[in-house]
């Protein structure tokens, strides 16, 4: 019997929220890895905000996914079948392994991962590109001293937690802002945060005025929009802005209007600046031994939140948008 | 017989362009200099986009001008009293003399000037506050490097020159964004621009695209709007882009939308930061004296506009917003 690969390609280029008839669901054989290849068994995959820009038409950080493709999406799987001589059949790797139950990759392309060390969702969180983010991000980027005020957006989401606590980590005040009171309560009382500024409850603005009285010294942007207008209008001098994503903008069918304020960037002899994770991957085992050892102390925590099945893949993603997920957001597609 | 100081104070707080009505002329016996001050007759003052915020309510980098007080300017002068041993009667000097006849001023504000080195309006352009800017926002904040392309709006202003000629010297492309023909001709042929755009005439992404087809390294911006998004949509890698200013803006009743594509910084891993000349006043020494050698050496202009005449000096000001004004705006105040 032929073992078949489910796969899930994208089938036009979405208008505002993806619908499920974006996506187109297809089945063929799973392949034969070739010289230097590894053949992985799916079993997380990561669902990232980014996704929807891949999604898009037009020049980026890296070209859009085309139509008829897989899904680009990275995942954590196990080793089926190896034609590379640095994995064998049960290693844990994470890479691109794309929206998919099985994928045949150069071994070049993949990671080894630990499971003893972590369960295998972590190294798509906290040891995985949000955890990269998080950390290039904040201490490259953003430099926060001791005794600085840090601000973050999207502040439960899975970059949002890593953030914050490694900002506590380094004596800074830290402030998060997130959608919900759940979420709020969950950033002071288990992250270790010291304020959550719920944005759908009171006006950021007035929030982050009353929750950073020496201004803001360093703010790592996830959401835009109002949110980094509000942001802008409390800056402390010599203010940082770390520009790692716009989720309130992605699913716009129009260009949003930009920061009205950003001339606050003058009056408070700010910068602010984008960063790409992958700019970093020369670093990443750096940020992986900080992460790991901050974990192992019990110092940084990593929280996913786990959907099950690949055939629910359009419905997860747009948890991302809604603000629904609670951590970093993983879509589990094969129990082993 | 009692001589007497005119003074142009500020008597209402504008909206949008300031209209004559906002300024209030009065006249009152010139001061006697008190222990420490000196007393300054007013040569020249220089006019600067910068006043048109001054002149608003509300938290900036330096306070408002009050309802009543007399306007503030930079200008230059000869000391004809002083009680400030640094200081002796025919010194001409420049400092914060503000819009009248005569400045009574302590003599730890003032810089001596040397009439026989540079014409005095020089030093209010290149060896002023506009060169101070230009050299410290593209030096300290741009950092250019041979090869690069280096884009200046308002190039034909009194920053704006010097930024590009600064720019032709450490070996870079240099394009400028002026208003009208004469401008684009007049840095490209006497300024030494490699390439100059008509705001006017021409769409300015659409230009910028092929003037810059490696995309813009280091973007000097003192004018905001429209032309900022246009070179953020034209940026290259790692680009920095100088807020020194937003002209367009200045004079705007209601907030203008910002720069609905700043995700361009994040696409292009680049940075956007906000300078203000004064943070910089321990190192204008340095600034002068390569601005000076480079004068010296005829590698560098500096090019004013003189309009005559106390009276005339609100219609003077508006110039700078009109757009008419070719080179540094500067007031004479009186011949001697």
């Amino acid at each position: 019997m032929t073992v078949m690969n489910r796969q899930v390609r994208l089938a036009a280029r979405p208008v505002g929220l993806p619908k499920r008839s974006d996506w187109q669901f297809t089945s063929e054989p799973v392949p034969e890895p070739g010289e230097g290849e590894v053949l992985v068994k799916v079993r997380y995959l990561s669902l990232d905000p980014a996704m929807r820009g891949w999604m898009n038409e037009g020049k980026s950080y890296i070209p859009p996914v085309g139509i008829g493709e897989v899904m680009r999406a990275g995942g954590i799987g196990q080793v089926i079948a190896s034609r590379h001589p640095d994995f064998a059949e049960g290693d844990s790797v994470s890479g691109r392994l794309n929206v998919q139950d099985y994928a045949c990759v150069p071994g070049a392309q993949l990671t080894k991962v630990d499971p003893a060390a972590a369960p295998l969702p972590v190294y798509l969180s906290a040891l995985g590109m949000p955890g990269m983010t998080a950390y290039f991000g904040l201490l490259d980027i953003g430099r926060p001293q001791p005794g600085e005020t840090v601000v973050v957006s999207g502040a439960a989401g899975a970059v949002g937690t890593v953030v914050g606590q490694i900002a506590k980590l380094k004596g800074c005040r830290v402030v998060g802002i997130a959608g919900g009171a759940g979420k709020c309560r969950y950033l002071v009382e288990e992250m270790g945060f010291d304020a959550a500024i719920d944005y759908k409850a009171e006006d950021v603005r007035a929030a982050l005025r009353r929750e950073c009285p020496k201004g803001i010294d360093v703010f790592f942007d996830n959401v835009g929009g109002d949110t980094l207008e509000a942001a802008l209008a409390n800056l402390a001098r010599h203010a940082r802005i770390v520009i790692c994503g716009a989720i309130s903008q992605y699913n716009n069918t129009t260009p949003a209007p930009g920061p009205k304020n950003y001339m606050a960037l003058l009056v408070n002899r700010a910068r602010m600046e984008g960063m790409v994770v992958f700019d970093y991957a020369d670093r990443y085992a750096e940020a992986v031994r900080d992460l790991s050892a901050w974990m192992a102390e019990g110092k940084l925590k990593s929280r996913e939140h786990i959907v099950c099945g690949l055939d629910g893949f359009p419905e997860a993603l747009l948890k991302l948008f809604t603000g629904e997920n609670f951590g970093k957001l993983v879509l589990k597609v094969a129990d082993a």
